[in-house]
């Protein structure tokens, strides 16, 4: 039972807080997916938005159903390959019919994880392959952008991480090293993009959520109970990781870069809260 | 000069997003303050607001004239002390008809500082008063406010803190102590007050602005200079401050809790820009 | 069952790495306390040592016994009061013939926790006091030591302090913010004293420990199991402690500084194992 | 001038603190390496040393000749080739009479750095080559070492990394994406190899230090200035770089583990010092 009741529809005002902002968004597969929960919230808030995957992806998820249904068009696009984005960036300022003024990477894979190689025994093509899609994309996309002069000036990018980048989580495997290097990708790309045109970048630490994705990871209602006992506001879903990229993606947030902001009800501070203490006492005792 | 052109009653539009919230500002001395810039910011979107100060704050700043003209009610409150406190808490929901939606804790004052007893010479019953004012009454209203249920389910509670409070700033003196403990019952207090009502709880890191009590400090235009070197977006200032505060006040951030979010232009994650190397280089050259 | 068997008195060499270094030790108690290994280490390793706590813990321990079977001074002192600091360190220097090469702080106590005021119901009076006596403490040593000249040009002082500062943990209390600004202290010393006579500050932050403080909390066996199953080289004990002080202490650490070390075995960088994630599915399917 | 006159040949006692342990080195280039300081430091305090480097390097540097003269035995080893690493870990074992008990990993290169490809210009496949050789390097030793179970029960690894890791540093380019990358790996072998074998793992965040690696980047001079300002106890060197890492593959250091311990007179933990503000102001002034 979640501790705050959250019906999006009833508390969130549908303010105009993103009107007439260009936005490109990567990463949804069906909808499920976080990037389709903060596309759909940039329309409600007044964007335009174009959104993106890889030829594969569109084929093997329901994208192209639901964009069709939103009016929203899509640009098929790589990003591991960087004349692929050169490709949507142009395409993407003639459908939005301008500059883009905010990016959502969302792009994630790990060969590793996905054939049962432990992180003691990965296969180093695939850990490169991780590293590639998981971290690289994010900075191919934006030295594209930056050659091209493609986001507007106080632009926002936001990726998402998670974690494990910091702390060590059992089964994780070479996405946690991708994650840091994706965070530190950040730093790095939001002090150059925002020195040269006032472009901020950030990452959104959210907490492990009930996607596709996700749900490859073995023993996830377990893992989803810790979570969520150890997250004093209940862990954070999918239209909570919309509605902060709402913020980042705004005007309200000009000075805000270059780091890693918390989407996890509390998660990454806390030690250990009584609750879960009182169930793991129950282990013990029994 | 700033790279970034801010002109904020341009570029930020004037949404509802905190349409029929109510608020609870404390801090306020005069029109520079941090605390007047969010209060002024949260009534341009929509919400309702009480102030208060010690009651030599108000005779000393104009925040009489300020509020009256705004036509906001004032309350005055000591914050270290649990009474006035107390009492505050009851007008405030009386003047603003139910229970408090947000609070802001801008409340910080050294008698260290103030008299120049630099940080290896303190005077430790300044030091206690320091801790007393400057973080225990964040503790203090919290408390207080969780003993009478008076923040609203799914509430949110902001502080100010700089980054001090991680890294030796020569001459913040005992301030610095007092933000790192600042922060701790920000992570304390979000975890009991979370779990309780969904109360959220953080604190902002916030590049060091041009304020009464900012000016306090000697060497101040070489500092600002330093700092917006070190700044990739340049410092952030009250207005961007103030923004901030609406996101964390409103609906969209509801699972960010027990955080400090760097609000400083990425200041705390440089370490060395081309900018500051270059100035740097002159001095050593000359 | 602990997955590292160690028998220190096998395993650590009996080296001189502290020969010739003169020592203060600050909190001991009994033989289970952490400052006590400490001393014993550090005069296994070749340091000359005075010992010191306040009137009372002399009264209510066993130090004096243990001091005389060793044949180690005690000078007793309260180390909340500058007079009485003042005073320990000529005497200590005395009976050490020269100045302090190294200082160990340890020393804590909350009156809320031991009382069972919760967090959220402190007594005021009772959180200053914690504060006095478990941070301010460390600086009024330092503050007086600085004044006196009393510690060696490249001297080193180690206080001790604990995760709870960063992250939330059920029923820490007020020791939490103590320890956060402990921790600050040590920063700003350590950049003080650092560039006066080369003195190094840093803060120990050990897995909690089985000594008379560690169990006044309920639930210790729990905890301690919980602790041990997120420690990838179960938990450091008093002997561990004591080993990575001695490090601290030596001329081998001589640009460590500012900072906390975690002796933990790496609880602090460990979210979830594979050991308590069996354990804690045991508790969802019972 | 330095503020610490450190003559290590007097000031730090030759202990006998590594007495009978078996390491490997890799990294060491000549004389200036860091891993040269490290492995005549270690045989100083009793270790028996395998030093090894790619046979390009061996070539290059000056290192056959350091060995000979020390009688140190040379291994040469590609450290992104698993086979190479394989034969290394065999023949090192075979060399030094048993397993090895401590392994020092200096290994990092960037070919954008060397060839002055910008960060926001880099060249891709340099970029995965960068990551290869300077953090998944790490990875592939452990992951041999663990199957071949060639590191005792309870030794130690420690590698190399910087705080642009952290922070963005200009011009510190793809290696600061690696240095993050590189402390996950530390993270995450460390818990496995911890839990598995009780092996710690660590990585040194070292003071920027006038290696020939160091000295590639230009405006050295101005740079080490910055840094030494900043540093209250001074830049650490390679000797004091040699010192800590002898603590980190002692027995006293037995449950610190998968962290990133600062070596580097406090610089990570200030923000300014009056020194630099002193000389900044100058600069502006003039």
């Amino acid at each position: 039972m979640p501790r705050i009741c959250s019906d999006h529809t009833m508390t969130v005002q549908k303010c105009n807080i993103l009107q007439g902002k260009k936005g490109l968004i990567f990463g949804a597969l069906d909808e499920r997916s976080l990037a389709w929960h903060v596309a759909k919230r940039c329309m409600e808030c007044g964007a335009d938005i174009v959104l993106t995957n890889t030829p594969q992806a569109l084929q093997l998820g329901t994208l192209p159903n639901l964009a069709q249904q939103a009016g929203v068009p899509i640009v098929p696009c790589d990003a591991t390959d960087i004349n692929d984005i050169r490709h949507l960036l142009t395409q993407a300022q003639t459908l939005l019919g301008g500059s883009i003024d905010f990016v959502l990477h969302s792009v994630a894979q790990s060969l590793n994880l996905r054939r049962h190689r432990t992180y003691e025994k990965v296969n180093y093509d695939y850990f490169l392959k991780t590293l590639d899609i998981s971290a690289l994309s994010l900075h191919k996309i934006l030295q594209a952008a930056l050659d091209m002069n493609a986001i507007s000036q106080g632009g926002s990018v936001v990726t998402l991480t998670y974690l494990a980048s910091e702390r060590y989580l059992y089964g994780y495997n070479d996405m946690a090293d991708a994650k840091a290097m994706l965070e530190s990708i950040v730093r790095q790309m939001g002090a150059i993009y925002g020195t040269a045109h006032g472009v901020r970048v950030n990452a959104i630490s959210q907490s492990a959520t009930n996607t596709k994705a996700g749900t490859q990871w073995d023993e996830q209602a377990c893992f989803s109970r810790y979570v969520n006992d150890l997250s004093p506001l209940g862990a954070a879903d999918a239209d909570d990781c919309a509605d902060l990229c709402v913020t980042l993606f705004s005007d309200f947030t000009r000075k805000v870069t270059m780091q890693t902001i918390y989407n996890d009800g509390g998660f990454a501070h806390t030690m250990l809260t009584g609750q879960l203490m009182s169930e793991f006492r129950n282990t013990i005792d029994n």
